[in-house]
């Protein structure tokens, strides 16, 4: 009999945690015990796992004992402070906040890209920021079969990615004309700055996307804005390859990618829309054009559901490749 | 005294032909007369002008006699058909339509950029597309002072570049649930395909930035989509100049050229936006930062109403250049 695992979410009651139990459910999750762990104010709210009501607990230093796997999507504060607790109790934590993806000895995974840093954890694997995940895939692709040189991406990214506070401030701003004023309704904001001249997203995607690629060298310039769009991020990218390439063979590349859809015929209104990704896994390429005005240059234009792969399937993913490891 | 024009406004009744008549009035044009064109089916409506209400007459062979300057925003189809009808009647033609930009003997002007060239005319004059006339100022500048080498630009456009009709269908939208399946309430589209690579929108930017700045070797890669914002559009810019330029020397060449205003505190959350640039008639720029991705790099924000600056507000510019240098 193939073994059952306990698993926690913890931030059960938010965007991504909400959408992660759904994926378990989905995906037939092989699970003994499901726990759903959130702060003090969540306490008594029931969330239906399968055929069952579940209450969420309130998250303390004993949330972990008994669980084999967390997914963790609560925030940073609560990732620096109780990874370690779950990693104490001999849980393996699955961490979709910042706060671990870059330390040296934390895996940070994309399953169709660097599985095999998975059973390199010691405890904790990170899950990457969404716009990496649908970045990375693509460019994964093309890095092995041309080599990577330059990329240089804007991104075009959904309002779910800030949670269930920011889809409110939004559906408010389409009823209620006198809450639009600098407001995302009709409008493009950037995140919040990580410098002077960065944002904090932007910053995430160069130091992901080169550790996630491990290629430390590959040029990046990324501009990150959210849009007035509820959900699923989108990408422009102008990739310089290492080598020349056809358009027939980039698209035959991302054809056979594990991970991708293509969808690219122009001629006919065919190419990716947070529409077409919208529900779905896999992260959707089109517009994929010969760059003339560089070196064996292509754009491509990447789609994805940013709290499903970009979030809680990613997550899901590597457990299931953790649990098929062991 | 000085001289007071004849002016006819041909698509009067559209988004732009209004945008038009209201900015003659903020600018105080030197009208004697104004006349209203537009098809049959519009013939019977009232515009106010000043402080006169001015019914739209039909567009036919007879409409330019006695008229000086018309301003035509009426589809590539009327552009093509009647501003050689107004060129014979001695009525010199500001065209918001594409048919006659790439016409070598038509001035494609931005009066910031290349006013020069409106001496040069034979009749017709043509107003660039929208998003070129917002990307050209800021190169213009960068051009002047440092030499462009390479632009890669991803737009960020707003629906009223599609018309009246474009904003009706978004404002259903937001209203009836029913009616988002494939739509752009949510979504991300992009404009019709000139060819099996390229949209319509992206082969007007490439031919017509290089025919405005000059520079038919100046290296472009260029991606344009829709989103669901009602007004102003945005691009964001990777730029690699000739020469060396620290970020303090871009910011202030760029704050020197006349019709931009550079919105530049990330820190303190100061960068352009559609809120920022609706009804003003500036391109506004921001997010200037250094590219190291490339030799010579930086990027810029771009946006500016697309309405007023793109379309309304630069036809009307170059009828004042033209009258004052009669």
């Amino acid at each position: 009999m193939n073994k059952k695992y306990n698993v926690a979410v913890v931030g059960a009651t938010g965007l991504v945690g909400r959408t992660m139990i759904k994926i378990l459910e989905e995906r037939n999750f092989p699970i003994n015990n499901i726990k759903l762990l959130a702060s003090k104010r969540s306490v008594g709210t029931k969330i239906n796992y399968l055929d069952n009501e579940v209450a969420v607990e309130e998250l303390n230093d004993n949330s972990f004992e008994n669980i084999d796997i967390a997914l963790f999507s609560a925030g940073n504060y609560v990732s620096e402070n109780f990874a370690p607790v779950a990693v104490a109790s001999n849980c393996i934590v699955i961490d979709n906040g910042s706060f671990w993806r870059l330390k040296p000895d934390v895996p940070l995974v994309v399953p169709e890209v660097n599985p095999e840093r998975i059973k390199e954890h010691k405890g904790i694997i990170a899950n990457p920021n969404c716009s990496t995940i649908q970045f990375v895939i693509p460019l994964y692709a093309l890095q092995k079969k041309f080599g990577l040189k330059r990329v240089v991406a804007s991104t075009y990214q959904a309002i779910s990615g800030a949670g269930q506070a920011g889809l409110n401030k939004f559906h408010n701003e389409i009823q209620d004309k006198n809450t639009r004023t600098f407001s995302i309704f009709n409008n493009i904001v950037f995140h919040p700055n990580a410098d002077t001249c960065f944002t904090n997203e932007e910053v995430k995607m160069f130091n992901e996307t080169r550790k996630i690629l491990s290629q430390q060298d590959l040029k990046l310039a990324i501009t990150c804005v959210r849009l007035p769009i509820e959900n699923s991020h989108s990408i422009s990218a102008n990739i310089e390859l290492s080598m020349p390439a056809n358009i027939e063979e980039v698209r035959n590349v991302l054809k056979k990618q594990s991970g991708i859809v293509v969808a690219d015929d122009l001629a006919n209104g065919v190419y990716p829309t947070p529409q077409m990704s919208n529900g779905r896994d896999e992260v959707f390429v089109g517009r994929i054009r010969q760059d003339d005005s560089a070196e064996n240059g292509i754009y491509l234009w990447i789609t994805a559901d940013n709290l499903r792969k970009g979030a809680a399937t990613n997550a899901i993913q590597i457990a299931e490749k953790l649990i098929n490891k062991k």
